[in-house]
């Protein structure tokens, strides 16, 4: 990048938010994911008019911009492939408006997930989506990438809340989407059509979110499982019971082990722990739904069914839940998490898929996942330093994408395509579809500056 | 249009599928809003194919098709106001596919939205969605409109259960859209796009929708109200009470008296009644809920608050909110539906200010509405046959739209832009979101053959 254009980013941003030091670009290089890229420089942007300055000059100088909130992402959606500028949007971190009179929050893109949370506890309403990384990632990624988590079953993913946006375009120009209301059909949807477009249309500089009234009382129970095919149907038929469970979480062997291995919380080691939440305003409505769903558990053989007393226990299990993704990762050098998604009748088949591949590659993958809505996140645990055992990973991985396509699945419920499953957009997508979303990124980004190489997009 | 492509027409469809006789091109000039114009021609297709070869010969002969369902739209979305070819898809009619283990139902555009419902009843599944045109609108139209009805602020509306689309582009190209999972962040979103598109984007030939297992129990409340303002605020204070009630719905005195007219119904005949809905699959659950509802009426002044003793005496009261615009239809030779939507804070001034609206144009306005999610449906009875009432009609529907944007509200939460809000658009949307949907439509639909002059996309 040359010097007039950084002094250019310096004059927009302030001297002080910008950065192409080392340390920073090496940081700046990484997601959550296997991939990484050093980009040019790095800004932070505190106002919408920053971003459209950003926007403008990087259009007419056709230097890539990507994105970036705190970089959990797990597909590589932040990293700066092609360099170019990553504009951090860290700095702009406040929640503008909290009505729960209007059942809304207004917010910009860096305030982090568990901090709306905190702030809606008081008035006891919630953002139901829930990302296992809410006490660190930010809601522009959330709805940058339609994060989903563990109350999807029940409550949907960031997409079902987004009533809004302020989003500037590639050229500079700052556009609102939407609507502060419970609902409108006013245009067409391009909030929806946003959430999820993974930095790749226009950078979102403000949030309008729909809150809930957060329900008052839950039921946790724990279910152990001799073997995965029982497990598996007890999933599915758990969804079909006439319930929906506001959790429903699976833990394979190599997750309970590695739990056990970094916590105190001795779960038993069987080859598939279930767990599960029902939630409501009264205890007979949480009971009453266990209930259908222990019957279901019996049913398909479930060793041993635990109900959690009080609720620390209940709050101990979801905490062991999300530490699964922390815990594995330190088990190799490298790893890489999916998180295909089934239709929730061949969820078993999944599973059983999952086991056969990790032995065929002979490689390493523990399974656990939202399985309420059929979501799996089978962790491919690897050296990379391994040649042999990086070809096995890739090799497990391509077969994971095929064998969730051929069940009738997605390549990815919750993380989106990314650089990671961009070269298997074209397995789940038909070739006329592929040409109307490469249209589309077109018309809101011509001159493909906005994180490039992302989503498979580019023939 | 000329005798070739009529000829083409029915080498495409079969003769028997093809019309122009004046009878049928009357009816097709219609929908359910004031709005008419003639087509050229009517065909009912009943594949994609079909389809394909009609938009394809339509697109290369620039000739306008106007896709239609059950024509109950409000908004003259399937008026054929340039003319045209009406492609009438109420043939297309088959449920393919109902998966209750994969939560799932799969159809046709023109399957009736009460069909899905009844064939899902005995699995103990429904879809929730619940347009008061129900008995006979077709899902298409539903998924076109993004339609909305009495559960919309607890279950939201068709947008939030549309899985995946089969769609028909312009120049005859099928894709599919979405995915049969219950969630997916692969690729943009173009299912959601595509919903409420009022048939300007692509024709939808199939249709994946998420189906919910319905609750078992309900309570139903009728409460009075003595004067507007505090039943406005009985709905705004219940929506932050805690709870999401399953339904809430304000009747205006007018809507009142009209209803008793037309129905043994004998609803105390005062400025406002609100009925209410909580649901659950316990007792306990529906009245905990219950109980703050009637709290926040009593605080409201409530005059009288009646509970439904059995599921009968409740049926006859939703059956009589769902007979609102059928029986204020008959008072006038014309009406117009509205469908403003306010933040649930503003709903008290809305209401007032539709009183105000009525009185300064001396017009007759009846007001009911989802007030759960601030959706009022002011329906104005006027004489079509006066040039004064029109006069007044035009003029109070204008400031009905202005009052709602000025307190931070929708043009339409559930009845679309079609043509009656087509000049009111600019009013809600800035001009680069306006450009944006522009650009959209171009990228769709090249040579605007599809639906057009609808949404007041052009210029």
């Amino acid at each position: 990048m040359d010097e007039k254009t950084k002094k250019a980013l310096m004059d927009i941003v302030g001297e002080e938010n910008f950065t192409d030091s080392l340390i920073d670009l090496v940081s700046y290089s990484y997601d959550a994911s296997e991939h990484s890229h050093r980009p040019s420089c790095a800004v932070w942007a505190e106002t919408p008019e920053q971003v459209s300055g950003i926007l403008k000059l990087a259009d007419t100088e056709r230097i890539p911009v990507i994105p970036r909130g705190a970089g959990t992402g797990l597909s590589g959606m932040s990293v700066p492939i092609e360099g170019g500028i990553v504009l951090d949007l860290n700095h702009m971190n406040k929640i503008l408006k909290i009505s729960i009179e209007d059942r809304l929050a207004v917010v910009q893109p860096g305030v982090v997930y568990d901090d709306l949370e905190r702030a809606l506890v008081p008035h006891g309403f919630f953002f139901p989506p829930d990302p296992a990384s809410g006490k660190v990632c930010t809601l522009g990624g959330n709805v940058a990438t339609n994060a989903g988590g563990l109350k999807g079953a029940k409550y949907g993913t960031t997409r079902d809340y987004v009533l809004g946006l302020q989003v500037v375009l590639t050229d500079g120009r700052i556009m609102r989407t939407g609507s502060k209301t419970m609902k409108s059909v006013s245009g067409y949807d391009m909030t929806k059509l946003l959430v999820g477009s993974e930095g790749t249309l226009g950078v979102i500089t403000e949030i309008t979110l729909k809150i809930s009234p957060k329900p008052t009382a839950t039921s946790t129970a724990l279910a152990t499982f001799g073997n995965l095919e029982d497990a598996g149907r007890a999933l599915s038929e758990t969804m079909y019971s006439g319930i929906i469970p506001s959790a429903l979480e699976i833990l394979g062997r190599k997750t309970i082990l590695a739990i056990n291995q970094n916590t105190d919380l001795n779960l038993p080691e069987v080859d598939a722990i279930i767990l599960v939440e029902t939630d409501g305003y009264t205890r007979e409505e949480t009971d009453y739904q266990m209930n259908k769903v222990i019957e279901v558990f019996k049913k398909n053989n479930a060793d041993d069914i635990k109900q959690a007393k009080a609720r620390e226990e209940a709050e101990k299990l979801w905490t062991a839940r999300k530490s699964a993704y922390a815990v594995l990762a330190r088990i190799k050098t490298h790893f890489v998490l999916e998180d295909i998604t089934v239709p929730m009748s061949r969820i078993a088949e999944m599973l059983k898929g999952v086991e056969a591949i990790a032995e065929r590659h002979n490689i390493q993958i523990a399974t656990y996942g939202h399985a309420g809505d059929g979501n799996l996140h089978p962790q491919i645990l690897y050296d990379g330093y391994d040649p042999e055992q990086v070809k096995s990973m890739e090799a497990a991985t391509a077969e994971l994408f095929k064998l969730s396509i051929d069940l009738g699945g997605t390549l990815t419920g919750e993380h989106g395509i990314g650089l990671s499953k961009a070269s298997f957009m074209t397995l789940e997508h038909d070739p006329v579809a592929m040409d109307m979303m490469r249209s589309i990124k077109k018309t809101f980004d011509p001159n493909n500056i906005l994180n490039p190489a992302k989503m498979g997009l580019e023939e």
